[in-house]
């Protein structure tokens, strides 16, 4: 059975690179899911085949091709988006972007603050009510978020396939396991099993365990990322989640998490610095968010550049590379069956050892091939999964910049009669509370960054390091094979 | 100044392998000669550079560009020939022949028994006179020589260079020690220093020093090979070069070389197998030589597959593939540097291990692109070594073949009365000394390959193994600078 996919945008391969040109609109088969780096091999209608973008393709089921609407799977996803931020829009989410990017919510994209300006919050006549506080203290490092005793945590495990639409639509659910029993507030329910549902694109053949893993592992580091975040993880549908018992707890639930007035750039009412921290300067707050602003582009470059340097390398590692070395090997092998018909006495020494050190570069080339899904390939989730995050800090420094904007004009619009000078002063005040979530949001994202790269980084080169390794040894084995006494 | 090179023979350039399109006739700029692996880097009129095969071109001479003759000096160097065997030809001998191969000789020719038919030896009407035989005795893997006690040799080394026809030729000479003194003929000379030049083609720049280097490494070779050979060393003129003390010695030997009758097919008058080795079935002659010429044709594919692997091979570790480790230690690098301008507290750790693993990864790209010279360098001089003695082969088991022709037909020759009864048993007599001849040099060829392969091996796997090592340590090192405390 084959995989379809639809080109979403026009690809121009480069010579020798074994790359597929593509147009937009075509439809492609997909030959190749597992290739890995951000790449499919795809086979066009005039039989050619070569490596495409992954997310410059969308797969398509056999059945949408033949004209069923796409879109009310979408409807029906977007529904699932409100209750949360854990659903998974299509096939490629989580893809390497190159060029324009086409997803709707992907795994790695994180909620931002807001979208809309900051005037409902700075300007609200009242605080929420009954909610719970979320303070902002002077940590070393600056204003940090209080983090809660017991994190959140959750395990994805088990995934299953299901369909919809009559089996139009095929999908499949992940068992979500939250650790609820350190969970702060909820702490009264045992662990319960949640199963979460992603739609499955049409998955077939022998490369969907792998790609059902990989999505297992995105879903699980997103989810344990929002469960780190101590605004998010405190955030009622999120909890919900976590701790809903049956349908009705999770109906229930979610209308209630519906009527949540602290959604957007209203989450800044339910955030309190703590009385120590002054409130702010505005031009230190300025220069502080000028740099913040400096530093996520900034980065978003610099991780960009690794994945397409990854993107590149992994390309290498899996088709060039490994035939090369398949063809020394070969190549030693071949001489060495030449050296036995020479019909000489004592060639057997020279013919095994020819024969050992031939197949050792045959299992190099493997382990080659092998190599960037045990290293590469987690040093370019977690780029990804950043390359994600980076792209909401334009929007939550912009919300906040028009705050600061507002702010200045405080006295323009108080003579104005647009607010009152009480309204002003309460404003600022707010704007302050925005600069010290900012400031912790920054502080929240470094330590983690700091965190998430040594990580990445160790477990990249202890990878590299065995691969080196145990190439070195396999070498030693076939190199004490030969002898010139 | 500039290295130019005639083109010799059309190239087509494989797209994205950094190689040139070149056509037959057309002059070009030789831009890097120490690319190895048989490529040189080279620029066309248009300004383009690439990579070309290094015996498709010729260097030239702007001179020679000019109009200058350059069968003037091959004339002159025929000359040399005909002294000896060690006299190399042209700029681009023993390169890789890709297609069609142009030297007169080149240093990995081994010198085949001879060109013309095996008619002159096998009814010549006496044997030479006062000529030592060259015994062939039976060993443990059949007729073998007999290999001189004290064996010749001779290192070359401190090339020196020199100009000739008022500096329009300029030329290498190297300095070739014997080591006459366990010479088991000229024992009596102590070891004299002599001067070998060769052709040094035009060459200039920051390369020339290296390309002396692998020619001299080259004529090395060639002159331990012919040293260790029973049949050549023992030759008139091979011994004169050795042990010669002035020019009036070398001048009084060659005359006398050049009057030595025992060359070409004339060789075999002077072997002598022992009496213990009984004549020779005609049938079972032939089986063997069947055997020799599959093996050694299907040994030269055999060397010729391993030339081009290799030669891929070394494109890829000198082009692409460190420019990738590098771009790999660019962006590692590059995410310090934004790392660093966080203005978070604490970086510096994350920083300084992530600008020290990108340092290691362009360590490593160094380190792949100088691999090729310690390690594939060797197997491909090898292998380059044994093409050449391959080739000499079809021509030798040629001449034995007509021999053996020429005994069948024997009775139907002194029935037409062509030669005599005792003719015929001589001639007869003489095509089993060809044939053990045959033999002994097949054996010798064997025994030195074994030799010859088994250290090669060990050489390059040697090096392979400290490279890989090498790596991991680096590797390690880099490791050990990241925590996740």
């Amino acid at each position: 059975i084959n995989v379809f996919a639809k080109v979403l945008y026009e690809f121009v391969a480069e010579p020798g690179n074994n790359e597929l040109s593509v147009n937009e609109g075509e439809i492609v088969t997909i030959t190749n899911q597992s290739i890995g780096g951000g790449w499919v091999e795809a086979q066009n209608s005039r039989g050619e085949v070569g490596l495409v973008p992954e997310d410059y393709v969308q797969r398509v089921s056999g059945l949408a091709l033949a004209g069923a609407d796409d879109d009310e799977w979408d409807d029906e996803w977007d529904d699932g988006k409100s209750t949360g931020g854990y659903t998974e829009e299509g096939g490629e989410g989580g893809g390497l972007n190159r060029g324009a990017a086409s997803m709707k919510i992907s795994l790695n994209k994180f909620p931002g603050f807001s979208k809309s300006g900051p005037d409902l919050y700075l300007l609200s006549k009242q605080g929420p009510k009954g909610k719970e506080k979320l303070p902002i203290y002077r940590g070393e490092v600056g204003p940090v978020w209080l983090y809660p005793e017991g994190q959140l945590d959750c395990v994805v495990a088990d995934p299953k396939k299901g369909s919809k639409l009559y089996g139009l639509k095929s999908y499949i659910e992940y068992q979500v396991t939250p650790n609820v029993s350190v969970f702060h507030i909820s702490a009264a329910f045992g662990p319960t099993l949640k199963r979460l549902s992603l739609p499955a694109a049409d998955l077939l053949g022998r490369f969907e365990e792998e790609f059902i893993k990989m999505r297992m592992e995105r879903l699980q580091g997103w989810m344990t990322r929002m469960c780190r975040h101590p605004v998010i993880s405190s955030s009622d549908v999120f909890q919900l989640f976590h701790s809903y018992k049956d349908e009705k707890d999770w109906k229930t639930g979610k209308r209630k998490a519906e009527k949540d007035e602290t959604v957007g750039v209203m989450v800044f009412s339910v955030i309190e610095p703590e009385e120590t921290l002054p409130d702010l300067d505005l031009l230190e707050v300025e220069q502080k968010c000028e740099q913040f602003s400096r530093f996520t582009k900034a980065m978003d470059d610099g991780v960009k550049d690794l994945l397409n340097v990854g993107q590149e390398h992994w390309k290498r590692c899996t088709g060039p590379l490994p035939k090369e070395y398949q063809r020394i090997g070969k190549a030693f092998q071949n001489l060495s069956s030449v050296f036995n018909s020479s019909g000489y006495e004592g060639e057997a020494t020279l013919t095994d050892a020819l024969t050992a050190a031939g197949k050792t570069y045959e299992d190099i080339a493997q382990m080659v091939a092998e190599q960037p899904k045990k290293d590469l390939h987690f040093l370019m989730e977690t780029n990804n999964e950043y390359k994600g995050l980076l792209g909401c800090f334009p929007e939550t420094i912009g919300v906040h910049k028009a705050a600061i904007e507002k702010v200045k004009e405080g006295d323009k619009l108080v003579a104005a009669s647009k607010i009152t000078a009480p309204e002003k002063i309460t404003m600022t005040k707010r704007a302050s509370t925005m600069s010290y979530a900012l400031q912790a949001e920054m502080n929240h994202f470094h330590s983690n960054r700091i965190y998430d790269y040594n990580r990445v980084m160790q477990l990249y080169l202890e990878e590299q390091i065995k691969f080196y390794e145990t190439i070195a040894e396999k070498l030693r084995h076939a190199h004490g094979q030969f002898t010139t006494m």
